[in-house]
Parts: structure tokens; sequence; C-alpha cells
């Protein structure tokens, strides 16, 4: 049975009453139930179930917010401990005891193993407005305007964040001119062998370019929603090299490539580079809740008090699952575990592709942030189709949504990827004829 | 011993550890826990304790995220029923039986009772990022680039959302130009006989004015963070014409001022307007876990598919928390409960400040949305650390935090609001010497 | 024969082959050719000559740009005699004789006897130029970007300036936001009672009205295009005052209404206020040709060399035509032929509102700066086409075009002004029946 | 004498009168009066004299505005007729047969020989004014809102063409942010091997990369403020077709460029290529009196009566210039002559940098509009000099003023051209020691 039917069949099966209530009452910006016409209930590590008891292995989850699976035992069971001691939930910026336990796991176990000084704001809990507060800062620490962004970026759409993200439709979606941005290409954006950040420098350097030092350059070290894009370290250090000959401050916008996803904690640990502000959401909060923060070197936090707030900062939930997640990274087997996980993916696909799919396809990516380019967005939407009807969840990326991406769980059970992974694998097969 | 004294006392001995480790770690952008340096454990209803085991009547309700009080017995016990049952928790914008339930009660409970008709977008779960979502699509709908916003307005602190804040200090924060915004005066902004819809019609109409026709009009009923100002309805009803003549949108924000803060569940209920547009949040999920949704008239919802995305917009615990809360409006007994507190609450400002403050304070504000307006800032902050002192937690808004803000929960028990309102005349009495 | 018809039948006699190749040739945004479809050839004084020889009193002046009357001898043959001797025409911001002769007779016969202290900068020899000059160096001196401009105003079209022009149909021509400007009611705008410089106070000082401290106020002390609305003393001096307590500096746009045309010098003369700067350009060049300034005060004069460039600052020919044109200024005989000239037409034209268009018109304006305002659009139109009949050159003003504006010359001959007025009150006669 | 020493010993004798009034009088923002401190009176042809009879070779044109020399017999003749005569001097729009008379000229002499097609605007009359106009119009005409600007170039500063301009120094004089434009790389800018249409297309056809469709693209042939970069045909084509698959715009700003300088009437006229706009100004008006055009393809002229306007924009004065100067190019011979000093200016610069610059100075530019780069700007800044001392008046361009650029006369005879050439190698010979 064609990939397309089987699609078909199951949207005409999944028109329940759920489907058609949310059809009827959500507004057409609804993006993800469309492609994937089904109605989740409930998940356990690395599977989604839906409303008939159907099971999704869940290579998206949800864009990199769920690092540690679905309903991890651990951080559930802190959850609902907090909850039945009547923990306080929701308290703007006040301090609480489990702000201060997870201040205290973060610092102990993320940022003094690796040396690293910042400190923590917590701000809205959606990534997009941890970006907000990184600029706003790096705007007043400098006294400039502009942000420098990368071709094929995403750092969010409310208005601020917009302005620096890539992708033209969503841009268009402000209705108003999005100033303020310098737009750079990204490392290899014109080919592997022309230096894109020489090219920046030449332009920063001039002094009738047009291009004004910025108040700071902001980076995803892999991008995740511009098609697994992955900067080399070198550029990445040409980069930090740049921003400090400039005064421009350094921003890594880590939501999707931190928290573990490129296999180490920070994306761009190995880079021996030293950002000067990081933004973290998605998976910080280590249940799936949200949760959002912008790490600043310690030097450069002028904020005046309140001067970027919002209620939800207090998510005090986020808080503890957040602090639960955290303690999985207390010693190396978490990290080793991806490292193993990554190395069975990636074989996996460069036998899948070399097998099945020579010229058509390409694993890209990094750590467990990985996927396959395909050279057409056909084929790619075919491919996740294929694997959603054989019960593997991913979403497509990239300008033409011609990558399809794989984001396993970090921990992920071995066998779980593998049966992924045979999947992936027939799923080729089956294209290839 | 004086007010002062007490503070400052209680303040030394709060420098727990916690208390340390936050100031070390956090940025300084922190705010509510300098002027309140406790740290909270757990909270249960109308009632707040801190790490010392102190109780506080809470009168802030996190800035009216938790108009149900802090983990409602119903809404708590859903949300862990939620949990061990490995209910899904973040989902993107995938269709989840959770989603389904709540889109169901709002339109059964809120919408068809109220002869209402709104779509739902779920956006991110801030207020700022549901503004931002309102204001694309009123840009969309109508090809026109600006938004009309009103002195004294708060409607949050991402870029496009700070354009239309009044908050000097916030809006400075933006350290680039907020365009595309007309400001215009609030109702008896000028004083209570100028009409201020009135001049905005004129200079709207005249073609050489340079006010152009916005794209929509963004309104509170109640202004929250300004100061407790309440629109008259002949004034809303006014600002709806005006708007409709001028093929703009009319949004009203009722972030703050909504789910039952003015004594119906929309502020604007009794005013006989049919907003374009309706933005809400904070208590909108029950519990305080982060949640938005923008309410879109169903002829004005012309997004594509993902046009203005997010990841936390499928935080499933929120939904769940949220059909919980929304229960309550099932029949009129939730609504008289408030319409009776409100009645105890007012009454009793009014005796207070005619008994103990004639000329220096005036009550304020619509429902349960009230405080008091002191005639010096000073005096404001006074009070305010008064009834820390005394155990009753508050905020201060207005353009000069002149204001004391009285912000109960709606099913606060009578006895506790008693309470409250004993310490506030015992403070007002203090002051009085 | 009626109005309409004499037009059109000059307009069809008008056919010329000027007309036809300027039609041909010339691009649809040309404007003041539609509406008086004739070809000029020669000027003498306040007449206008077509190709077919008919005369026209000029009572407009290109729009003010020619206060001292066509080719007036004494200014034409300093124009003759300078090109004669081969002075030098074009010099960039080079120094030259004729510039100095200039700055000398500006400075002694008009800064001195009025103790003013400026500081001249030539700018691009447009209106335009000199405004966008202006507040470029207002938000130097400050630090700060928002213009406060007021409504009806008129500033110019190149982007800067046409931020602050009033006129909807012009702004919109800009295809772009027009940001960093405050637009507020120009005096009287909400009725004479309403103090609106009260009004921007209020929201000034307010921190959370969301109006910021301007850079600068800018302001015409009568409003030519805007409809010859006139400031009041005390509230230019209420502005002034404003401008001073809030840091911003107080911009005058002398363009249209300077260079005598209100009946002194500079329009604000008798109003005790000390712009920081003043906006020259039209007449200041004496004989029609571009010329413009930005006259600002010695401490404000903070540009670096060549900071606002043109290669049109050096018209040295304009130069000389401005110096003669000064020397008119040396005695008081000039001005107090503007003030005989000002109440023989001030008079005239109470005396035929009062008599033939009672309610229908009113005289406005100030000095020899003043027209009629009508009652309604179709009506000042078609009293300008009943004049252009009669052979009096007007043009309308306002924001729906509804005064038509008398801009005599100067030093128009006393007969030749009183012949303008019987046309006016010929044509109001014929109206009026 | 040492150049140093000389330039001082001049300027303190030109310490005279009239540069200290100057001094005194005008604004810190003049420029070039600083660089050659003398004070110019008289000038014919090539040559200009200063208040003391000091003669110089006028290499420089007023910045490219005096193609046809200083005070032209023939131009000049025409001028002093026409003020002679009574000829209307100043008319906004309003149709004059000196407009006429030029528009037949410039369609007879210029269009029709070239098989081009252009309406003429006459716009205010600064070179700014007419870019203004150009944007306006390409961002009415597409509905969109960027333009795309090169590195280093220069059209003007007011606030629309100065956000298209190179210079940051201009830029920053702004004060505001300079939004709505697309900055790319010039022809040969990352040198000549890196195709940088290539490289813009790419960025444009992919939709995530940042960039979107430009309402136009401004480019000069020939960068004059930017240090003499010369676009190559084939680059230029590319630009245009890339504009064409864009459905963008293509603007050449030929205010430097053109009327003449670069060997042909338009810069761009051996291109192959077809702009939709184009801006002149600078030498259009023959005698360096004020006038500036755009000139725009008859399918786009979509302006609105009025709707870009200014006051000058009738300056009868210049018209009649600019036709006394076009009428050199009803035949051939003017071309020619263009040629050939610009052969015999080539030739001597090549053998001057060989003989005695070699690796410090290299001839760059094209046609008449051409000069040499040095390797520092401090022996830029020395070269003018000495060629001032010699009596020939230069001025540095480039993005650090390396560039000494010669604009001689298109007309120059050819004695003192040779005699300028002579200066140009006494001076290199100099250096050279």
């Amino acid at each position: 049975m064609p990939v397309q039917n089987l699609v078909e069949a199951q949207a005409s099966r999944a028109a329940s009453a759920d489907l058609s209530l949310i059809e009827d009452m959500e507004s057409a910006v609804r993006s993800y139930c469309r492609s994937t016409p089904v109605v989740f209930t409930r998940a356990q590590g690395s599977c989604i179930f839906d409303e008939r008891g159907n099971r999704y292995i869940d290579f998206l989850c949800a864009a990199g917010s769920l690092n540690y699976g679905h309903n991890d035992p651990l951080i559930k069971q802190a959850l609902i401990r907090y909850l039945d001691d009547d923990g306080i939930l929701q308290t703007l910026d006040f301090a609480t005891a489990a702000k201060a336990r997870f201040l205290q796991e973060f610092r102990d176990t993320i940022l003094v193993p690796r040396a690293l000084h910042y400190r923590v704001q917590f701000t809205g809990p959606t990534g997009t407005n941890c970006v907000e507060a990184a600029i706003k800062l790096a705007r007043k620490v400098t006294g400039r305007r502009a942000i420098a962004a990368f071709t094929n970026s995403y750092h969010g759409v409310s208005l601020g964040a917009l302005a620096l993200t890539g992708n033209r439709a969503k841009r268009s979606a402000a209705g108003v001119s999005l100033g303020d941005t310098l737009r750079l290409p990204y490392d290899a954006y014109f080919g592997p062998e022309i230096d894109t950040v020489g090219l920046a420098r030449k332009l920063f350097l001039d002094a009738s370019s047009g291009y004004d030092a910025p108040a700071a350059f902001i980076v995803e070290a892999v991008q995740g929603e511009g098609g697994l894009n992955c900067a080399r370290d070198a550029w990445m250090r040409a980069l930090a090299a740049l921003a400090k000959d400039l005064g421009a401050l350094l921003i890594v916008d880590d939501i999707q490539a931190g928290c573990g996803r490129c296999g180490t904690f920070f994306s761009f640990e190995a880079m021996d580079i030293h950002p000067d502000i990081v933004c973290l959401s998605k998976s910080i909060g280590g249940s799936g809740l949200p949760m959002a923060l912008t790490l600043i070197h310690p030097k450069l936090d002028v904020w005046e008090p309140g001067e970027h707030n919002g209620t939800f900062r207090g998510n005090n939930l986020a808080f503890v699952g957040a602090t639960a997640a955290l303690e999985y990274w207390r010693d190396a087997s978490f990290q080793n575990g991806i490292a193993h996980r990554s190395k069975l993916l990636h074989d996996a696909l460069s036998r899948i592709t070399n097998g099945y799919m020579r010229g058509h396809a390409t694993p890209v990516g990094r750590g467990l942030f990985v996927g396959l380019r395909f050279d057409s967005p056909s084929r790619s939407e075919a491919f996740r189709r294929g694997l959603l009807v054989r019960g593997v969840l991913t979403e497509t990326c990239g300008p033409n949504d011609e990558v399809v991406k794989f984001m396993p769980a970090l921990n992920i059970p071995e066998d779980t990827l593998c049966e992924a992974v045979r999947q992936i694998e027939a799923c080729a097969a089956e294209m290839a004829q």
C-alpha cells in the first residue's frame, strides 16, 4: 500500500470528534496537526500514543523540548511530589525554594564543571522571550542598535526575535519593517571554501561599506530550523574574534541545539569560545513545561530591576522538573550515552544513504541533532509521511523543508532507536524502488 | 515598632542561604524579590508560606495569574491525575485530547452562554506573545501598520508588545525605536469632562493631522499596571464605534482584567461591545501554569498555517488546569461569589479611606481589581510595606507606583478576606497617626 | 459666463505646443500646471505673463518664495552684474566673497538689530533639506530620537522631513513607516479653549503615558499649507517653556512664514521666544533662486565638518540675490510697508466676507500671509478658479483645500493690491448670487 | 619649501576678513573651506581665482556639477539674456516656456538618439531629492519597502537617501535607525574573482536567507565618493537581470557619473541595460545652478499629482542653462572631445604612476572621472595639498580618503589639461624623493 494512501486512510480514520472540534475551534494558524492528523493522549519515554492506541516513536521531541523523553519517571515523580506538597506554582520573580534549588543545581552541575561564569535571567517561558531579553541587553551594554544574524537562522517570532529570523514567511507576517538587523551569511553559505566571517570582517572594517559594528552577533552552532547546518569550530572561533574586535557581544542561541542535543550540554562547549550571552529554553525545563533562561556574563548584567519582566518567569513546576533533569548530568554517563546513540544513528544513516539513496539524500547534523537532506522537497515530505505511517514521528526543516530531522530523546532506549532505524531503512528501501 | 524597621528586621532574618544564592546567581533584573525579601515555599488557596513558616494572605495573585488561588484542590487533582496517567505534556500544536477538552469547555461554558463567536489561537504561553499574535493579525487583515494604544497601558515587553506599552522605563529598555504605534489618551486621561475618543476621532478624520487610521486599537477595560484606571462603558462603546468607522480592529487585552477579575469572565461583557480580538493569559491556565490565547473573530482568522508559531503553545498540563478551572463558571454561583466579595471589599475601602485617609488615598478599580490611590508614591510604598509586615502581600502600580493594588483570589474565603481588610484598616490607622 | 466655462475655455485655448509637450514629457506628479493650464513666460514685480500675453496678479508668489516680487530691479541687476563679472556660481562649501557678503549682511541687518545669535548652516537649497539638517542636529545634541511635530504641519517631503509633515497623501507616498515622530495638536486644534500645550505637558511628564521627551519640537508660527492656522503668542511661549523644561530644542520652521511674510522678518519676533534652531528657505534667496539656511544657536553647533553635506549648498548667485534683498531691511520702511498693505488687505477681506460671504468664508492668517477659509472645498476651489479667470493667481491650502491663500509680494504696489482686492470682491459678489 | 609649510603659509595669508567672517558666522559643518583656506571670487572655464588673484585649475568642478566649466560663454549669455528679458525665475511646477524648451532639447538631443524612453520628474533641485523621489516611486510601484544599495555608495544625506549611503559618519549623523535598506557588495568588492551579483542572487532566491526581494536596486556605474570604483559591464547586466527576475526596479544614480563624466551622456550607455529610473543632478543644470531630475520609464510613472513636491522644482534659470548646455550634445564632437581628453589624462596617469609611484598609487576611474588610489590616506592627502599649492584644485574620496579625484571640465582646453598634468607629475616626482 503506497505511503500516500496509508496517510489518507489514517487521516480519514482520525477524523475523530476531537479532531473535528479542533478544526472548528482552533485558529487556521495551527500547523503540525495538519500534516499529522491524529490526536495524542499519552506518552512515555520515547513513545507517544494516540487516542486509538497507536504507538509512535518520537523522533521529534516537540522540536527539541523533550530531550529527556516524555514523562521521565524521576522528573515526573518530582513534579507530582511538588504538587502534592502544595509547592508554590506561580511566583513572578519572587524568591522561592524551587528556584534556589534549580540555580544551585545549574551552577554546580553545569557551570562550575565547565568553568563557565554566567548569571541567570529567568525570562518569560518561551525561547523567543529569552532572545528578546538577550538583544535588549546587548543594545543596552553597547549603546548600539543593530544585531547581526545569519542566513537560515531561527530565533523566534515575537517582533524583536522575528527581525533576526531568516524565514521569509515568518518575517513577512510581521506586517511592519523589521529593522536594526544585519544579515550575514552563515558558515559555508556560499560553499565551504568562502570564508564568510572574512567577508563580514571586510564589511565591518570598511568605513563606507554601509555595515556598522553591531551590538551583538547572534548565532546557532547548529541551525535547527534552517536545515541542520553545522558551523565549524574554526568559523565559530573566527566569529567570536570578530565580535571581540568590534566590541560586539556574542550571543549563542542554544535553545534547540543546547541541553545535550549536540552531544554536550552546550552546543559550543568544544569550540573554545566564550559567548557573552547564551539563550536556553525548550529542554531546560526537563519535562516539557515552559521555561527559558538568558545566561549573562556577570560583567554584562547591567539590567535595572524589572527592566525586562513578564508574568510567567516564575514557573516553579518547570524549575522542579529542570532541577531533576540536571541531575542526569552529574556524572559522565549521560553524555556518554548520547555519544553512543549518536554514533549508532550516524553510522546507520551513512549506511542507509549509501545503500539506497545515493545522490538523493545526505546525512546532516551533529550529535543527536541529525537528519537527511533530500534533493527535493517532495521527496523529503514523502519520506516524513512514510515514517509517520511506519510509526516514527519526525518533521522537516530547511529553507524548502528539504531535510527530514531526527531528534530522538537523548536517553532513548537502544532497542527503540534501532527499531526507528529499521523503519528509516525500510522507508528508504521503498523509496528506492 | 515602625514599619520601616520591621521590614528591615525581616529582610535581615530572611538573608537565608537561598536568598544569598539567588542574589549571587540571578540577574540584576529580578525585581519583586527585592521589595519582598523572603523565600516562598508552599501555598494553598489564598495563603502563601515562606521558608520560615510565615503565612501571607495573597492579595497579589502573581499579578492576576492565580484568580482561583493556589493549588485549588480540584485543579491540582486534575494536574496530578494527568501526570500520573502519563498524559502527554508538550506537543507543539499537535492535536491532543487535553486540548480538545479545553476547547470544548471554553466553547460550552464561556463562549456559547455569552453568544460570543471566537476561534482560539494558542500562542506561546505568555501574555506578550498573544499580544504579538493579535497585532500581527490586525496588520495582516487591514494591510495597515500602526496600532493605536493608550496612555498608561501595559501589553508586554517583547518588541511588538513593548511598542504598545506606556511605561517609559520598559520602553527605553528596547534600545531601538518603537515604531508603528499611535498613542492616544485613555478615558478621563485629561479629566472626566474631556471626551478623549472625540479628540481621537477628530485627529483620524483630519487628512492632514498626521494621524492615519490604524490597523487596530488595543485597550484594557481596566488598566492594571497603569494604576487601575477604569474605562467607562460609554467610552468603550465610542471607541468600538470609532474603530468600526475607521475599518480598524478592536483588540481587548484582557490578560489581567479578564478571567473574572472584573466580576465577569470577560472585562467587557456588560459593555455591549464586540471586540474583534481578545487576548487572554495569566489566569486562563487555572493553576498558574503558563498559557495564553488569542481569540479571533472567525471571519478575521486569515492566518496561514504556522505563520505565528512557538514551541510551548502545546502546554497540555496548563490545558488540563484551565479546563478544570472553567468548570467553576458552569453556573452563576462563582460569579455571584465574586460580586459578593467585591462589595465587601469596596465597602471596606470606602469606609477605611473615609475614616483614616481622607485626602491621602482614594479607592479605585472594579470588581476584585481594586486598590488605593495615594497622593504620594512614598505613602503608597509605606502602605505596601506595612501590609507586608502584617502578612498581606500586595504590589504597587500606576505611573509613579502610587496605587496599592488588591487582587485577592476570586474565591478567597470570606474570613480570610475580612482578615486582610482588618490589616488594611490597621495599616491605615497607623499611617493616620 | 460662469466661472467653470471660462476656465475650460481658457484651458482649451491654452493647449499650446508647450503645454502638450509638458503633458507628454513631464511626470504625472506635476500638479500646479493642471489647475492652471497656462504657460508662463515673463514676470515683473507682482505681475506674471503667459505665452499669450495675459497678465496675472501674483497672489501666490511661488508659495512664498518670491516675497520681493519677480525680477526686482535691484536684485536682478545684482545677479546680472555678478554673471557679467564671471562671479563664481557653484562652490560646494568653499569660501567665496559672495557668501561672505551675504553672511555680513545677514548678521548686520537681520541678527544684530534683533539681538539674535545664530550661526548659519547652508544646506542643500531646499526647505526640506534645511529641516533635515535641523532634526539631525537636534538628535545629535540631545541623544534622543523623536521629534515632536504638530497637526496640519508641513515641513517637506524628503523622508526625514516627511515624517514631520501632517498631510496624509504626502506621508503615505513614503511607502515605509515614518517613525521617530510624536504628533501633537496645534494651537486651538481642539477649539480655542483647550490648552493643547497643557495636554502635551501632562503627557510628557507622565512616566507611563507612552510619550517621552523629544529631541525637539518643530513648529510653524503660521501653518501655511495647513490652512493658515496662527499660533497665539502665549501658546508659542508655553511651547518654548515646555521644550526648555524637557531639555528639548525648539525649532521654528520659518520657511514659508519667515522673510517678512508675517509682517516681521521672522514670524516669531514679537513672541518673546528664542528658538534654538530656525529653518529658512523660499524667499531668503531674494530672487526665487534655490537657497536654504539652518540657523543654529552657537552653543548647539556641534556638527562635525561635512556631517551633513550636499552639492548645491554653494549657490552663489542665490547668495548675491539674497544679499541684495536683505538691504531692503536696513531701515524700517520696508516693514512699515508690509504693515500698511496687511491692514489694507485685512480690512478688505473683513469687509468682503461681511458683505457677501457671511457664514461661507472667514478671513484667516497674519501679516500678508492671509486667506479665506470656506465652509466647503468646492466653494474654495470655485473661488480660486474665479480669481484665476479674473487674472489673480492663488492657490488653496488646508486639510481639505478649503482655504484660498493670498500671498502677495511684500512690496506689491498699492494700486495692484487694490486691483486684486476688487477682483476678490467681484468674485465674492458673483458667488453670493 | 615642503608642501606642509606652503599650505600653512597660504592659510595664514588667507586669513582675510572674509575668511574670518565665515569662520565666525558659518556652522562648524563647513568642510571644503577648511582644507582649502582661500576665498574664491571669479571663475572662467577651467580656472578659478581667489580674492588675492591666485589662479587654480579646477580639477574638482564642484564635485562634478560643472562639467561644462565655469561661466561657459554660451550658457552664461543665455542666463543673462533670460534675466534681462524678465524671464520668470521661480514657478513651482507651473508650465513655463523655459521648462518646455528644456524638455524639448532633452528629448530631441539626449533621449531620442539613444532610443531611450523616459518621462521627466523635476524634483527639489538637489541630488538627494531626486533619489528620494526615485525610491518612493519604486516602493509605490512594487508595494515593497526595502531598497538594495551597495557598499561604498553615496546617494545623499536626507533621510531616505542617507539610508542608501555607505559612509558611516554620514549615516550615523542621522541619529535614528536607517531601515528598509539591504546592503550588497559592489562589483569586485571581495576581489574581482567573486561574483557579487551571484552571491546576491543566492540570497534572494533562498526563502530563509533573511533577504527579501527589494523594491529596487540603486547603483552608480562609477562610485564617485566611494573611491572611483567602476562596475564592469557584465556585472551591471547581471544586476539588471537579477532585478528583473525579482520584479525589482533598477535605479541608476547618475548624479555624479552622468552628464558626460564617464565619456557618454549617461554612464551606462554602452552597457546594454535599461534602467527603470535614472537620477540626474549636478551638471544637468549646465551652469552649476541647482537642478535635479528623476527619469522614469513611462509605464512606471504612477505618481498622483503633487505626491512628491517641493518649492524649487521650477528653477527656470537652471532650465535655461541646462538647455544651452545640452546643445553641446547635438553632434558627436563634444563626446569625441571627452574621449580625446580622457585618453590624454589616462595615458599621463599611467606614465606618472609607473615612473614615480609604483606600488604607492594606481590610476582608477573611467572617462574623465579618474584619480589616483594611494596606498595610504596620509599620502593621498599630501598629494592633494601638493597639487593645491601648485594651483590644481582637487579633492579626495574613498572610504579612507585614499583616492585623489581628478574631475576636469569635459571641455577643458588641452593646454590647461597638460598644465595640470605637469603639476601632477611634479607632485609625484617630489613625493618620490
